[in-house]
């Protein structure tokens, strides 16, 4: 059941005052935190409770530079600055864990028969579980800055390999430093992005 | 800056005990609520700021009843039964309001001169903001009810047609009630998940 709405201070922290971080001070990132974060984002919703993302979290020397070693030169910097960057993944068989994920129906079907439709639904649904990451992020009080510009091939051989995932995008986490924010750019206004009908 | 987390009760609002829901009481959604919501959906980060997607919010009897006509036999109902059901699409074409949304550099080009490109972007961005709707929802005291099962050639020739818009998925929204609700599904866990390098 729905619950009273946020206060405005939490719309804030969420939403309106968030903002897509490129330094880090250096406060670390506990596995400890790791694991409470990903036991909110787990909870978000996905297509049949398929659950395709997959995250490996970038923390240690070694793993931060493989990882920028893929990156576009703007976001190499912000990847070894980074306590941790998340690379989040989508399993293209995850429909074979829907036996357990999915106890009420045989689900597996419903994504196995077809390549196309299995890649759709992980794209979408771990795009969505990328999308809570960030959120519930910031619930816990960190900064994110989610990015694109990599070498996806490159990091789906070099993080992926031997298994069935492939990257979505990457995401670090940590706490943001302002230097180096843009200012506040526009949105589109309700009219240009939506109708009632 | 990132603040401090949020209490218990607001992580359960958004992510524990929020559930999917397929029954609405009458409780409608007024045009200003829908733009108080859209008003927080729009501020989450999507690449480049891109704001891909588009939104039709299906409130009306006419607009239900067609959108229901669209949808899985599962699924009708549920759409009949909402005071209103989102249809979340992604502009093929939003690189060409990046001038307007990312004015520090020429980013239009960065996603027109390739159709793979643009539509890969299209349809992860417009997951996460799909998936920033459905959390702003939640902060706002609403529930809703995701889903992937209906016509997507249907929709789209129904409601986007003349556009360079395409459906990705839809949303019910409203005080749902819990007599349909499924048992909470199981989670992958972390280990099942996640691993820290």
């Amino acid at each position: 059941m729905s619950g009273s709405p946020l206060g405005a201070d939490a719309l804030d922290l969420l939403f309106r005052d968030a903002r897509t971080y490129y330094s880090w001070d250096e406060t670390p990132v506990t596995e400890t935190e790791l694991r409470a974060l990903y036991d909110l984002v787990k909870m978000g919703p996905t297509s049949a409770n398929a659950s395709p993302a997959r995250f490996i979290f970038a923390a240690s020397a070694d793993a931060r530079a493989k990882l920028a070693a893929t990156a576009s030169a703007a976001n190499a910097p912000k990847i070894l600055a980074a306590p941790v960057t998340a690379i989040i993944g989508f399993d293209t068989k995850f429909y074979d864990k829907l036996p357990i994920l999915f106890p009420p129906a045989d689900a597996r079907s419903w994504f196995a028969h077809s390549e196309t439709v299995a890649r759709e639904t992980a794209v979408r649904n771990s795009s969505l579980q990328g999308a809570y990451f960030i959120i519930a992020a910031r619930a816990l009080g960190w900064d994110t800055g989610p990015m694109s510009g990599f070498d996806k091939a490159a990091v789906d051989a070099q993080f992926w390999a031997g298994t069935d995932v492939e990257t979505n995008f990457i995401c670090s986490l940590g706490k943001g430093t302002t230097e180096k924010l843009f200012d506040r750019l526009p949105r589109l206004s309700f009219e240009d992005a939506a109708t009632i009908l």
